[in-house]
Order: C-alpha cells, then sequence, then structure tokens
C-alpha cells in the first residue's frame, strides 16, 4: 500500500489588509516576499521623515524636471505622442508646456514623454537610468486629481524614490548589460510606489501594485536613439499609476512576483544575476534613500554616458579652434559602461545625434559644445560635421581605469600637421558628479521654461517653484502654470518650437 | 604618421518611404531587418488572399472571441479594470458586453481584459498563448474608429496573426521557457501589425510599428492565476494599436530592435535561443499564416495546460462516482511542457483555481467536470475539494512520453479500499486539438453571450456573428451588439454577473 501524500499545507482563506506579517503568501512558506517588505516601507514613508539632504533631492528633481518637461513639451515627439494619443481622457491633471487638463493617467503619459525628450532630465548612478522623469510626472499628475499637498507629492517622490534606489541596488549592473533601458524598466515600479503612497495605499495593497507593475516593465536600449526612448518614459509613468489605481481597486496580483523562479529578477537580470537582499531594508536600517542618495542635474542635453568625452572635446577646443580639414583623426577612449549605446559613427536621425559619442565630439571641437538645434531637423547631417565623425575611433578603456563613481573619457586630436592634443575629462557615469546643490539649477531651469514661454511667465513659473513647498493643494500651483501658455513661437507643434537658447 | 582611420561609412539621409530596398539601415549594412520583411509582408496582406481556410480561421476567432468577451466582462476583474481606468477617453469603439463607447484604445484595453478574463479563449501551439484575445479587440475597436468593412477586419487579423506566428517560429519556447506570458510580449507585435494594417500604413512604418511595439512587450507568468493575467492582454491590445498609431504619426524607432545584439530576441529569448530565419518568409513562400495555421477553440474554461489532466479525471468520473473519503491517493503526471505554471496545490485566490492541475483534477473527480461558479467567490476554498488536492502528487512523464503536437496527461485514483482507477487523455499543449471546424463553437458562444444579456438578444448577436462578412461598415455591426445590453442579473460588477451555465 502507497503511503497517504501530502506534498503542501492546507490553504488559508484570503488574510485581510495588514502589515506583512498576515500578507498574502502565495509560496506556501509564510514568509513575506521583497515587495511586501518594500511595500511596508513605502507605505510607512512620511513627510515629516525627510531630512534637509531628501528634501533638497526631491526640490532639485521637481525644479529640474518640470523645466525640461517644458522644454521637452515642443519637441517632435511630444507632439506626435500627443496626437497618436488622443482623443485624451478627461480630468484635472495639467499636461506641462500647454494650458490642457486631461486625466492623471493621460498626463502622466505626455508629461513623462516631455520630461525625456530632450534627454535632459535628471540621473542617477545607482539606478543607471533617469529617476525623476518618472517619477515627477507620475507624482503630478496624480496629486492633481487627489488635491493633495505639496508635501504628500514630496512623500511620494521619496516612495518612489524608495522603490526605484532599491530595487536597482538588486539588479546592479546586470540589467542594463542586458539591454534593458533601465529607466522605464526600473521607473515604473517607481512610479506605482509613487501612485500608492499618494493614495494612501496599505502596505498589502502597495505591494500589490509594484507586483502589478512589474508585469507591464518594458523599454529596449535598441530603441535608444530614436523617438521610442522619451515615449518608454511617459509609458512607464501613465502604468505605474495604472498598476497603483488597480491595486487601489483590488486587483490580484503575486507577491513574489520578483523573486519567484522565472520571475522579474530572473527575467530582468538573469538567474543568479541579482542580489536580493540589496532589495530589502535591513532590520535596524530605518535610513530613507532620499536621505542618503542624490541625482545628477544634467548640464548637457544629450546621453550622460557622453559627458565626459563632450567636456573632454570642449576643453580641447578652448586650446585651439579647429576647422574639419585640420584634423587627421580624433580618438575617443572611455569606459565600458558607456558603451556600446554611444558608439554610432552613422545617424540614421536627429535624435541619434544625442547618443553618438562621434557626433558630439565633432560638435564640441568645431563649435565648443552643444546646442538643442544641433539635434533638430537636417543638423544631423551637416557635412562638416560628417567628415570628422568618418575620422574618429572609439575605444574602451582598460578594465583597470576607471573607479567606482567617476568614468573618465580621453579625446586626442591628431592634426594633419602631425600635431596631438589630448584632454582627459572625469564624470560620472551618467552624466556629471552628483551634487545636491547644483549651480546651474535655476539658470537652467529658466532657460528650458524660456524656450516655450515669454519672458513674464518664465518668472511666475520660477516663482511657483521656489514656494512649491507652501501649496496645501497642488492644483493651485498647477493653476499658475496653466496660464503660462506657450508663445506662438515655442507651441508645441510650431516649426520653431524648442530651437536655439537664446 | 598614423594612417587615416575610416570605421563607417558617410551616413545616408532619410531615405523616402517605400519597400524594403530603400528602408532606414540602422546598422549600416544595407540590408532589410527581419523587422522590414516582415512590415512588407503586413503592408500587402489583401483580404482576396485569404483562403477558405484562412476566412474560416478569422470567423471562428471572431465569434470565440467575442462570446468569451461578453462572458468576460461581468468577471470581477474586467470591472475593477474599468474603475481602475476611467475615466475613459471618448470614441466610437463599443465596451463588450455593455453599451458604452469610448476610444479605440480605451475599448482595445477593456475588451481584451475580458477576452482573457476567464482564460477560456482560443490557443495556438506556436504562439504557446492565446492570439485572439488580443488580435479580435485589437481589429474590432480601431475598425469601428477607421468605420472599415468586415473584409478589412479580416485582413487586419491575418496582418496580426502573420507577425505573430512568425515571430514565435522565431522565439521557438525559449520564450515561455524563460518566464515570459507569450501571450502580450508577443501579441503586442501582433496588435501593431493588426492595427498597422487598419490604418494602411506603407511597409517601412509597418517596420516603425512592430520596432515601438517591442518596446512594450512585457507579462510575467509569475502573475498567472491572478487578475493581472487578463490585464497584460488588455496592455497588449493597447499598447499594439498606440504603436500602430505612433508609426503613423511618423514616429521613428530602431527597425532592427529585434536581431541587434541585446535586442528583442537577445532579451525575450536569449543570445543563440532563437531562429531568426522563422521569422522571415523565403524568397517563393507567399503562403500566409491563417491559409495554413489554426487556433484551438477551448472547451474547458479554464488553463489549456491542464486541459488533458482535466478530461483524464471527467473520463474516470464517468466509470465511478467519488466521495472524497474514497480515495486515498490521486496521481497526475502530465508532459513537462504543462509544468511549472499549473503546479498549485495551495490556492491563494479564486483565479488561481484556473491553473491548479490539483483543483480541476479534484473538481472533475467529484463534480464530472468544472464550471464557471468553480472560480468565483469562495469555491476554491471548499474542504472537499481541498481534501482531495491535499492527497494529490504531480509529477512530469518521461521526456519521450509525448509527440510533437498531442500532449497526454494520466490521472489515476488509489482508494482507501486498494482500488486503481487510472486514464489516459490525449490533448495539444494549450487545450483541445485544433480543427478547423470546432463543432461546439457555437453552443459555447450563446452560452458565454447568455451570460450577462437576455436570451433574445444572444439571439440577435449570434445574428450580427453569423453574417459578420456582409457587414461594409463594421459599425453597423457593432450597433447592433450596443443594444444588446446585460441584464440586471449579468450586468458587469453586479453580484450574481457571470455565475453559472444556465
Amino acid at each position: 500500500m502507497t503511503p497517504l501524500v501530502r506534498r503542501s499545507p492546507a490553504p488559508a482563506p484570503r488574510p485581510p489588509e495588514g502589515t506583512i506579517t498576515t500578507m498574502t503568501d502565495h509560496s506556501g512558506t509564510g514568509s513575506a516576499s521583497v515587495l511586501e517588505l518594500l511595500g511596508t516601507r513605502i507605505a510607512g514613508v512620511r513627510h515629516q521623515d525627510l531630512t534637509h539632504h531628501g528634501h533638497t533631492v526631491f526640490h532639485t528633481a521637481l525644479v529640474d524636471t518640470v523645466g525640461v518637461a517644458y522644454a521637452g513639451s515642443a519637441a517632435e515627439g511630444s507632439r506626435l505622442t500627443r496626437a497618436a494619443a488622443g482623443p485624451l481622457s478627461p480630468g484635472p491633471s495639467l499636461v506641462l508646456g500647454t494650458a490642457d487638463r486631461v486625466s492623471a493617467l493621460d498626463a502622466g503619459l505626455l508629461n513623462g514623454v516631455s520630461a525625456h525628450a530632450l534627454d535632459y532630465d535628471d540621473t542617477n548612478a545607482i539606478m543607471g537610468g533617469h529617476p525623476s522623469a518618472v517619477l515627477i510626472p507620475a507624482a503630478l499628475a496624480l496629486a492633481e486629481e487627489q488635491g493633495s499637498s505639496a508635501g504628500q507629492v514630496a512623500e511620494a517622490y521619496a516612495a518612489g524614490y524608495e522603490a526605484v534606489i532599491r530595487i536597482s541596488r538588486a539588479v546592479g549592473t546586470s540589467h542594463w548589460d542586458k539591454g534593458w533601458h533601465s529607466t522605464p524598466t526600473l521607473g515604473v515600479l517607481g512610479a506605482a510606489a509613487t501612485g500608492a503612497r499618494l493614495l494612501g495605499l496599505s502596505p498589502q495593497r502597495c505591494a500589490t501594485a509594484l507586483a502589478i507593475a512589474a508585469s507591464s516593465a518594458a523599454g529596449l536600449q535598441a530603441n535608444i536613439g530614436t523617438m521610442v526612448k522619451p515615449l518608454h518614459v511617459g509609458r512607464a509613468v501613465r502604468e505605474g499609476l495604472f498598476a497603483a489605481r488597480l491595486a487601489a481597486q483590488g486587483c490580484t496580483a503575486n507577491p513574489r512576483a520578483l523573486e519567484e523562479p522565472r520571475g522579474f529578477l530572473d527575467l530582468y537580470s538573469g538567474p543568479g544575476r541579482y542580489e536580493l537582499a540589496a532589495a530589502v531594508p535591513g532590520a535596524g536600517d530605518s535610513t530613507l534613500e532620499i536621505n542618503r542618495c542624490s541625482n545628477t542635474v544634467k548640464e548637457h542635453e544629450c546621453c550622460g554616458s557622453t559627458h565626459s568625452a563632450l567636456e573632454a572635446a570642449i576643453a580641447l577646443h578652448r586650446k585651439r579652434r579647429f576647422a574639419p580639414e585640420d584634423v587627421e583623426r580624433i580618438d575617443i577612449v572611455v569606459d565600458r559602461r558607456c558603451l556600446p549605446h554611444t558608439d554610432r559613427p552613422v545617424l540614421p536621425e536627429p535624435l541619434a545625434g544625442k547618443f553618438s559619442l562621434q557626433y558630439v565630439v565633432a560638435r564640441a571641437l568645431l563649435e565648443g559644445g552643444i546646442d538643442s538645434a544641433h539635434f533638430e531637423d537636417e543638423a544631423y547631417l551637416s557635412p562638416r560635421i560628417r567628415q570628422l565623425m568618418n575620422r574618429t575611433r572609439v575605444s574602451v578603456a582598460a578594465a583597470s581605469w576607471s573607479g567606482d563613481v567617476r568614468v573618465p573619457a580621453e579625446v586626442t586630436v591628431f592634426t594633419v600637421t602631425g600635431g596631438v592634443l589630448r584632454h582627459m575629462a572625469e564624470d560620472s557615469p551618467v552624466g556629471r558628479t552628483e551634487v545636491l546643490h547644483p549651480p546651474h539649477l535655476w539658470e537652467k531651469f529658466s532657460q528650458c521654461v524660456g524656450r516655450v514661454v515669454g519672458q513674464a511667465d518664465v518668472s511666475r513659473v520660477v516663482s511657483v517653484l521656489e514656494r512649491f513647498a507652501d501649496f496645501a493643494d497642488v492644483r493651485d500651483a498647477t493653476r499658475v502654470l496653466e496660464v503660462c501658455r506657450p508663445t506662438e513661437r515655442g507651441r508645441p507643434g510650431s516649426p520653431a518650437a524648442g530651437r536655439g537658447r537664446s
């Protein structure tokens, strides 16, 4: 007689909402999952837990993201996305750079695309991507629908930041190395956390929101250099907010979706290629990520992985003015983390220039820097620039070359007369080195907003952003932004939109 | 003197719209990409190219999908999705099972969720998933917006089918084996092709639509057995249609996004784990996939991978009526392709029962089959069923056991009195074996539609579907569906919705 087989414990009824100790256990093991632990943390983020450092990180992200979203709202990709998404659903959330009010999901989509349209938005080295282009549009759009305070927006940003940074720590570099565009694939989890916090969800439902969002993580690096890259971001905002709202409605999901075999971490990092423990706060570790990390506010509106080489080329331009016919060859040596997405000797379209070491270095050598007009219309086909690009060689530095954070690049120009000019610049992997108070923040902000609205309106937008913390209802803030309409020159879709720096 | 380095050819200006010979070449090699070749094929699908076989496949898919979408519109997950997505954007496209008209994108989302809500929609063995729950909602929603004819809907379905089946051939089994839920991850490419064909896009823009869609492919198997699984499908419909509309607007994307290193195929199948050539029609191969493949119309509203075991248990029930106390042990042996997603000894929620070999076999042994009520409310907690599930052992058959298509399963019941009852049933990997004219199609259709509308309206819906090919404007067809409103009993969201088979 074969003995009675008991493979599994008796199933328990669905547990009530609550803390991690009573959470749904799909595994039958009784232990809390990564998302459940994260959910508890996210649900518990309080505005008053943010230190001065944390508040500064949030406010800097807000200012920088709103600024680049204004400028980006005039980009061709933003205009196309708007046309393709229409008709939009009605709602109270502002489409930045316009006076239009739509639903939180649609505003999140469009503002996410605008915020990333120029690749000028902030970056984070742990994420290997752009946190705020996802989190700020998510927080603002839903906050307007909820009538939330500025403090709640900061809280929601901190919650999203917590999810993004912790999961980024878990996936490490293997996620990007596989070919994923981290900004949307990790950002969508952040947007879900931001949305869940604004909706005041329980720990269990915060975990569910993250599990739903994990099933919509998408975005190929293969589409970097096309209009799809900013689109990734808009979709991550929309899908993250949608996940939070689904969880709020009682939608079910697998709270072990991250760590289960063949789950998120296996698919998006690879079996054995992630550190699960890094995603989970240790027992004694109550420090919020926003209170100890910070982001990088870009100085150049092109891919962060090109910035060191760009800085080196700018330095060479300061030493000597080149004409294309002076140059025999250009060598660019970069850290391996800056490749392969920036090795673009051929540009199939204007946006590809933002991700081409060859292009930005050639521009900087001839013109001393880059400009928004360099990535529009036919500028990418400039014969003078192509002449230099054809003489450029990109290679990877020796493995031991770079340190932990700073990623140098070296540009060498060989002239036809036998001269050799060389410069090495140091930078962080994804843009300029993180500093808590970037000195160029407000100048960049005014310059970005000024691309689409008149000067008087720039001052009004600056004023709203400066005193953002005072708003008890963010709709009072966006009501001011709403009346700062684009000028005819800068109206999204107009031929001159987003052109030039003046 | 170092020689002049020329790493790359001079870039060409953006090529005009046209056939594959003039397409954008991101690689600089001059050869057409997989998506460009597929784009040419999709743009060229004509209604008159469908054979009798092809038309039958389309019409069967239409009838089956509309039927299960009606029934699924009353599911809890469908109701929650609707609440979470709202406010919906205005438009002319019908939400099946309601009288609501919304935008094509929102109708696509909601009808996709409804079509897959019960896991009762058709399957395809090459795809390893559900093609029509994605393609039919995509085709109908956009056709209503475009005022397309029934012939154009068939054409668009065939175009989507072409993309799905060809890319499925390329990824083979490695895609599913990694942990992806193929229905949305491959289906989104199909929805993009369906949308692109309905919009009449050029070959180049069809390729772009597919490249955009490749960047939104998502869906974890880890979320199977929760409300997220049908949600995957709705999102695939929405994102696929959005990709087509973006391409129509002139959005750019990388046409080599599939085959580039670290592109779609590397990420979604794995380097070296796909057959690129299988995605590309051979020079002499003009046969459309719809003219040589077909789908499986399910007879049971649970995961296709459980169907063989379920059939075996039904056969045992016919031989003998069991009470829980008669049974000492149940052994279920299935093909390896049916696991691991169906090995669920513990059910955390009602929907998980649809994916549990233990659950459906226990139900069939005690009750002779499964019923929609078995997957609702507290039914999954039945003590009698749990008693049997606790005594069930699931194992994998020897590798040599199964053939190419048919996937048998064996159920053995050991009784407390020492009796041994065994039955082996044969089935296809994802449901019942494909047949071109499934005899149960219309009965299933009427039964599904009858769950949410009155009997007179069922007849009207049947009549519209029977003569669908005659409609010169599909809006004339959906105008009839619109007035077939749900009865109070079956209204989505009402407590009794979707209950029972009567």
